[in-house]
């Protein structure tokens, strides 16, 4: 028996539950859980968990599916449960990093993590203690190009299904973005679309706010604002300085980056537009 | 075009979604949410949303899900969306009965507040603001016995389908409950299970806590034992009596009260055993 | 035995506590509670709360304090407690009158609601069971000067000791926030300083947020940039639209005002720049 | 200039806070923070954080205190900042563990942490990492007394401030606690007083509770019954199993045991009958 996630997208049409319930049905499989998600302007999601016997044959069903729902505007993408290959980047923070290598140390992540790059080489100590690569790669002396190239090549011996920026404080441009399109998780620091760009917990100290956050989201081409996939707050008062916040807000970013991620290796987010669907 | 809810449950078996998709699609209605859940041991529940067009034929549907779906023990109710009748009980504390009223009075609850019963007359003068009729029975010089069979007696005047306890601060006899199984929300003003009873809140504060609850829940025949709805917690502080936790607490007990109650008007809670289903 | 707040802020110096402390102890009262605050650059804010005989003399107690404490630059503040002079004012929504009033009626504020203002006679039938008088003042045919003139006219009748926008949804000009500076309080609905000015569920549901919030603020010359009271978030996913992140952002709304209304009305909140500190 | 803490408590009386800030005052110190709080039945705490000049005589100010506060009822503690020495206690799970270790690493504590002791070794590789000494003291084939006898044993060793149990699966005996007298910290994986002993998450799916929590409490002679010091909750619904309460609840565990021993750390803990007051 094998357990298997079938996500499908498209223009909304009447019986598309009923067409892969059907095929499910008569490929003998059974459903674990099903949800779908219909937009205001027609697009249908429908993510499906469900298993199968032994013997089941992906590309019959996916051949199946087509037979019966014939559009090609609507994709199928048929996961048998795996771990996914990530990689993560960083730059001298820890806590990102420290979150996720501790619960991948644990078995505690749907992930393979293959390496981590890094513009500093702060953390190679932590990092080695994990027995995972460590890449430093430098941007002194280079210029944005030169070490964007540099680390792509350190990432190609890889070949990573997902990248997450685990406080990795550079920008990318739109063609590093390009090459590894949605498939690059970020988190910041603060509850966007407050406090774009840098320094936000200072930025949150002089509005004199009473409630910090921090986002993950997917990274595209323009700053700080790609789809997001999690956000949480937390309250601060009067006492807090720009320091205690970012400190305190440490906590929040971890977390809400772990949640982002998990979910995203599930393979239960759909980016739509700006926005994600999360089934 | 009309809205209707199909909510069905029983014994899990392979092709239920299917069936039920098909059913509907073959009498030209269109899903708009689906969500389904099987627990643990087997209990399939699915709730439907979808829309028909304006010759639907009920009687019709149910029969067709019937023949699909033979199995007696597989129970389904088609709700065409409409207002559910209510009636409210209190005592003397007003923050939960002013919420129901006050959103009732501005249309926003999908019900119609019959009546307010209540063991005492304060908040007569309030209710009467609101042009609700209010029916003071008092529990002076009566047995419990008879006190229940004098409210149950008004209740008698409305037929309602739900009853709000909006802290009527009684117990109710096992009698009175089977008489509306099912049928009765109640606040409590504690995070259940902790702190059972009486005082919860004097209860909380020699214990210590941090952190205070309420819980919305179905009444059962053991007090504070039915299946809990909604829950939800505030911090509190060592500057904290029992009277300001109380105070804080009435905002989360208001608050509590009407998200459950929300979730039951709108066909959304299944009762599974002393737990609930909510999709 | 009277009870009183003394409010205090200046420049830091050694002694500040000790001179104030002192002052109570000679004159016979009895501090229940003090909370200070020192700013990083070196302002000072202390709240005291305390209890004093019946023969308390309060001038003699402020001739005492500058006597011990002779910078004029120093500020003291005492209050006897008792009960605010408030105006509301509010549009067409209902959700943060009505959380006030019911509040009001039941005696829990530390406040008068004088009356209510309003630019559309839509809440008259409400208010009016409560008792208040409501100014309706009409905006038609009136220049945005015109309009200011008339409600001023209004609230001159009242002489409120401060005014509270419960959802009014008209921008203020410099002039007339002139008149009440650092007296009116605002709540905004979305998490300030993201989604400033218009439609701020829209844009929220158009960046795809899973967080959504309110702020209450004192209001100055600028929209939606006044000094931060009271902050709360809710989470919210794919499934909300603009109007559903609306109907659950008004009970963070009424929910956060009522909030910040409190600790305005019992003196914890001192305006510092465009921050406030609240003991 | 060094920077120190006044803790005070003891029986209310006029002129306290005036007496310790004039001692302060005299001895040249310049008060940083302070927070007092008297409780319902008239103990008085508060803690001081001031800064001195580098001539501070300790033993000084603690006469001149004493000289102006002469009841002996009253009791002084002050100390100049400095980490507090700990050993961990362990079984089998390492998220507590693990979120002490990473932070003490990154020296974001300010304890020393001395050694972690274990009744397995399952943890011991994890915690070599981190080069902190290992004790591995089975519970194997000893009764429950000579476990113990052992455990103190290795203690001994550390003569440690404090004692942290992060998830140490084991009750300890009256006669255990007593030598660390409110000097032991555990983690309690529920929302105190619900589900106190074993399996506190299978209590809770099977009650159907729609929040979880965890508790970080002193230890006393009543298992989950020792003073409370902090507390949190998370959202679980009916999807949950009690395996998923627990792996989401590892996550509110590790942060509330965060809280509270920063805390105790920060001495910012009273603890005073069964309740604790945090200043």
């Amino acid at each position: 028996m094998a357990k298997h996630t079938l996500l499908m997208e498209g223009p909304d049409a009447k019986g598309l539950i009923f067409h892969v319930t059907s095929v499910l049905f008569n490929n003998e499989c059974n459903i674990l859980r099903q949800d779908e998600y219909v937009s205001p302007n027609g697009w249908f999601f429908m993510r499906t968990e469900f298993v199968s016997a032994d013997d089941f044959d992906t590309q019959k069903v996916l051949v199946d599916l087509r037979v019966k729902v014939p559009s090609e505007e609507i994709q199928f993408r048929l996961n048998t449960q795996k771990k996914k290959d990530i990689v993560l980047l960083c730059t001298k923070e820890h806590h990102c990093l420290s979150e996720i290598l501790i619960r991948y140390a644990f078995e505690e992540l749907n992930a393979n993590v293959l390496a981590v790059v890094s513009n500093y080489n702060t953390l190679q100590p932590f990092v080695s203690k994990f027995g995972i690569p460590f890449h430093y790669v430098s941007a002194e002396d280079k210029t944005r190009e030169e070490h964007e190239v540099a680390v792509l090549k350190t990432l190609d011996i890889y070949n990573p299904e997902l990248l997450v920026l685990a406080k990795y404080m550079r920008i990318l441009s739109p063609d590093f973005v390009s090459k590894y399109s949605n498939k690059i998780v970020n988190i910041h620091h603060s509850f966007l679309p407050a406090f774009i760009g840098a320094n936000p917990y200072k930025q949150a100290y002089e509005r004199g706010v009473k409630v910090i956050g921090a986002t993950a989201h997917f990274v595209n081409n323009h700053l700080d604002e790609g789809p997001i996939i999690a956000q949480d707050t937390r309250e601060v008062d009067h006492r807090y300085s720009a320091a205690d916040m970012a400190r305190d807000g440490r906590d929040v970013e971890k977390m809400v980056l772990i949640k982002a991620l998990k979910l995203v290796l599930d393979d239960r987010v759909f980016i739509f537009g700006n926005r994600t669907v999360i089934l």
